[in-house]
């Protein structure tokens, strides 16, 4: 299996419904092996912090340009500073035949999917919207026009699920995070991303 | 999960490769939740066989009869007699949310895709093509012309691994079984199979 490409694989999902934790949870498994996405920032170095390990450390200026030219996967502003995930160094990752793990909002997760189409893209379900609901409402001091709007988010981002390839439910973070394993090893099993090794192979008879 | 239909798994691949052999511990293995695909059969019922449970039996005329309805999903004759697969069966097996698990030739394959082209069509592939080769010429008795045209059947059957979802390499069987789980699993979490459950949650809130 050695000449495949490494699969980018993007976890979303709705607020709230755990993606960290399950992240978390799936670097933390031993018999993981994908690679970290080192991320880009603009924001200063901290003691003992290393270029090209912790961070990509770049100005604003030459952030926003490369911003500007199409080179960032996906970005967010955070207090003042960017952070986001450079194209070119996945692709490197991909090309090397390591699988490259994602973990963003639904927003940037659809702008990675026009960049990179093959990717697998999974989408984090709560257990059950019914339960969503009544945690929605049941946090109490809220007036009925603030639950309204925030029911009104949560079917948007569910009916966001239309656009992945998998959707994982989160009822136990163990077990979706065996769920994910199963996907991720699945997608490196479907013919379009092992057939030219055998035809290769082929050839060589 | 209840609501979602099973899936159609269909497991083939190149003669010799271990199909049976695979589907067989597949099957002996203690979670799977497979349904047995009952085939229908021409013969006559032995001594203890129970029809619907065995086989189903029917006669050569009635068998044509359904071939000609376009009533059988694959089917093959063996020693004069008609074996195969009853589409109205697995449909309503999969309408009861049960997966059905076919091993099959790769031409029979092939047709079961233009009935069910949202089946799981999974191929088996030997573990290296140049020992397939070194297996084919060290039979030693054969001439030249006798080893080309196997070597010709067989890179055309590989070939074929191009109609198909996956491919799964045969390296061990407990291995080739445990991909073959992964996959069928995955497929349960894709998208546009249960994205209908989730809208109808949605429409419920």
């Amino acid at each position: 299996m050695s000449a495949q490409k490494g699969l980018l694989i993007v976890l979303s999902g709705p607020s709230g419904v755990g993606k960290g934790t399950v992240r978390k949870a799936l670097f933390e498994s031993d018999d993981n092996d994908f690679e970290y996405s080192v991320s880009m920032t603009t924001r200063q170095k901290r003691a003992g912090e290393q270029e090209g390990v912790d961070y990509f450390f770049r100005t604003r200026e030459e952030f926003e340009q490369l911003i500007a030219s199409g080179e960032m996967l996906e970005y967010a502003e955070y207090v003042g500073n960017y952070y986001g995930t450079p194209l070119e160094y996945v692709n490197k990752t991909l090309e090397e035949g390591k699988d490259v793990f994602l973990e963003i909002e639904v927003q940037g997760a659809m702008k990675v999917k026009e960049k990179v189409p093959d990717g697998v893209f999974i989408f984090l379900t709560p257990p059950d919207l019914v339960e969503l609901k009544s945690r929605i409402v049941g946090r109490g001091t809220d007036d009925m026009a603030v639950i309204n709007e925030r029911m009104e988010i949560a079917k948007a981002e569910i009916e966001m699920m239309r656009h992945y390839d998998y959707a994982v439910v989160n009822d136990q973070v163990s077990l979706a995070v065996d769920r994910i394993k199963k996907i991720i090893e699945s997608e490196h099993y479907r013919v379009p991303r092992v057939i030219e090794k055998y035809e290769n192979m082929i050839k060589g008879l």
